[in-house]
């Protein structure tokens, strides 16, 4: 295919090479996989998961699970505050497929309770710093959502899941174990109280960088199929391990201010960004495509800005005389999760 | 349609009133007024337009143009650097209607020249101190892209167009004023030395505050359909104009933070922010929703941060109380162009 729009490449080796990793990790720890499917939300990319073996999966809306439900999955944890509204859907939803939801309010797992057709697991949301849902480790409302299972016909207790989010704003390896540790030293002791219960554990940059997560039952990492910039800057991935560019063609060239505007803007990358104290704001890097591949970035390229369509590059003179108007320039995103959300039907796996 | 998921609502009434009160200013500049369909991106929105006699647009890509020519829409400018990799789309379309293009660059007039198959109306796009894309006015590239149309069969050079993306980092009018003084001083050579040409102006902050347009030929703002908190920080609207609000339904409350969890982030919509000096970051106004219409925001309620699919609701304790999972809240944009293009199967007209 020809591209002539923003298209995302997926690049397949990279996808298979960086989901390989991940098995071999969740093995070595003792771990079940569910790898979160909201980075790619793609039916062609899970069946690249499920060619290696992988049968459960984690989405963050009952939309996605619908999606891929009827691709055959049958195996789903929406780790997502369960929204109520939606109980239709998840009835219907929990009579095709093994289905566990997520809260950390007793409101809604008596609703849950209430209004259940089908069997659901339910996990308890923790908050182990990250300040955006779940309880307190010792918040009497576990209990309160236990009894509320145990009393229930359909609504059965599975465990506790956690996101540390702080991951996402930490820089190397030191401060992401050091955030680890100090989560499992919360549920240390959720482990001594509820013996029988699954921890679910799932972020990128702690699966991708520590080597023992042999506490946790269950890993959800979803980023790291693709990783992007912001995971590159974290330390989670090499440049090399970024799987997916976008490719954008080139509209104008700005000799005097050595810049080229592509069609590739906001709608396309998501305006996720990342700043340094300079002033200096990066909302992607950039690199020459050949064959819809691509090599490490052009040294002193990058994004600087982006309006609705367009996409501002900086780039150093000699490089940019390279380009002229109809030139494909690549663009490693800033957060892949955004951007392929943003490029449901523009892309390519090469 | 009871509503379950993050959904765009669209307040028929005050779109109506912002599309009148700019109709009006166009009239009373004597310009032709061809708004910007990127906001909406709906043919049910352009059917209001087109009710009240409005018969030409701008887009911002082929892919615009072709979703609105399907639907009556006849004569259409494409606002955005031409894209020649889309030579064949623009073929077709140019076809079926009036069509103008816009470059700055004689790569790209010299390419069209010699690969479009129907007339083509093609506008120079002047940069006037944005530093996005465009010639600057003393260019000698203009008189090659203008010798080009001479020569050509199909390219016919009908003027200037500019986007003085400056008023939206701008506060106020007089800033906004200043601008375009210095715009016009740019224009004025411009006219002096081709005087059958078209000036084409267009952004929402000046077209919506400053009195007199009159110098213009043609007005392209887009944005005011909607509106916006960014546009309200800006000076361009009231509150009360803003058309747009996308209902979410709260997911997860703590009260220790004093914070909703909705479901509705950045895949709904999008990340734009405001940023205030003391670290203060804004992705949205709060409001209550009631029969799917709003009022004023919440005093003290805003929305403080936004993941894939959640966003973070701060709120006064006493607001805070009014809320259990399964209701329903509102939230006023920063940007509406990225919000509506993130909803566009999820809207309601109200």
């Amino acid at each position: 295919m020809k591209i002539s729009k923003p298209t995302l490449l997926i690049d397949r080796y990279k996808v298979a090479s960086n989901i390989d990793k991940m098995i071999k990790k969740a093995a070595e720890a003792g771990c079940v996989f569910r790898p979160h499917f909201k980075t790619h939300q793609s039916k062609e990319v899970g069946k690249i998961f499920r060619e290696k073996g992988v049968n459960e999966i984690t989405v963050s809306s009952v939309s996605m699970a619908e999606y891929f439900a009827e691709d055959g999955w049958n195996d789903i944890t929406i780790a997502f505050p369960c929204n109520i509204l939606e109980i239709y859907s998840i009835n219907n939803l929990a009579k095709e497929v093994e289905l566990n939801l997520m809260t950390d309010s007793n409101f809604t797992g008596d609703f849950l309770s209430k209004n259940l057709t089908s069997k659901c697991g339910l996990f308890i949301k923790i908050d182990i710093g990250y300040n955006r849902s779940g309880l307190e480790y010792n918040s009497p409302e576990i209990d309160e959502i236990i009894k509320t299972c145990e009393q229930s016909n359909n609504l059965i207790f599975k465990g506790f899941l956690t996101h540390d989010g702080r991951n996402y704003s930490a820089i190397g390896k030191a401060e992401i174990e050091r955030n680890l540790v100090e989560a499992i030293n919360i549920f240390k002791r959720l482990k001594q109280k509820y013996p029988g219960a699954i921890f679910s554990w799932g972020d990128t940059p702690s699966c991708s960088l520590v080597e023992d997560l042999g506490f946790f039952d269950e890993l959800r990492p979803g980023n790291f199929v693709y990783y992007d910039v912001m995971q590159y800057h974290i330390g989670s991935c090499s440049l090399d391990e970024i799987a997916v560019a976008v490719a954008c063609p080139v509209v104008s060239i700005n000799k005097s201010r050595s810049e080229l505007v592509v069609y590739g803007g906001a709608v396309h990358l998501s305006k996720e960004f990342i700043a340094a104290d300079n002033n200096f704001t990066l909302f992607g890097y950039v690199v020459n495509i050949e064959n819809n591949k691509w090599l490490n970035p052009i040294n002193g390229a990058y994004v600087a800005r982006l309006s609705q369509e367009h996409g501002i590059i900086k780039m150093p003179p000699k490089e940019l005389e390279k380009f002229k108007p109809g030139d494909i320039v690549g663009i490693l995103p800033i957060h892949s999760c955004l951007t392929a959300n943003l490029l449901p039907d523009n892309y390519i796996i090469v």
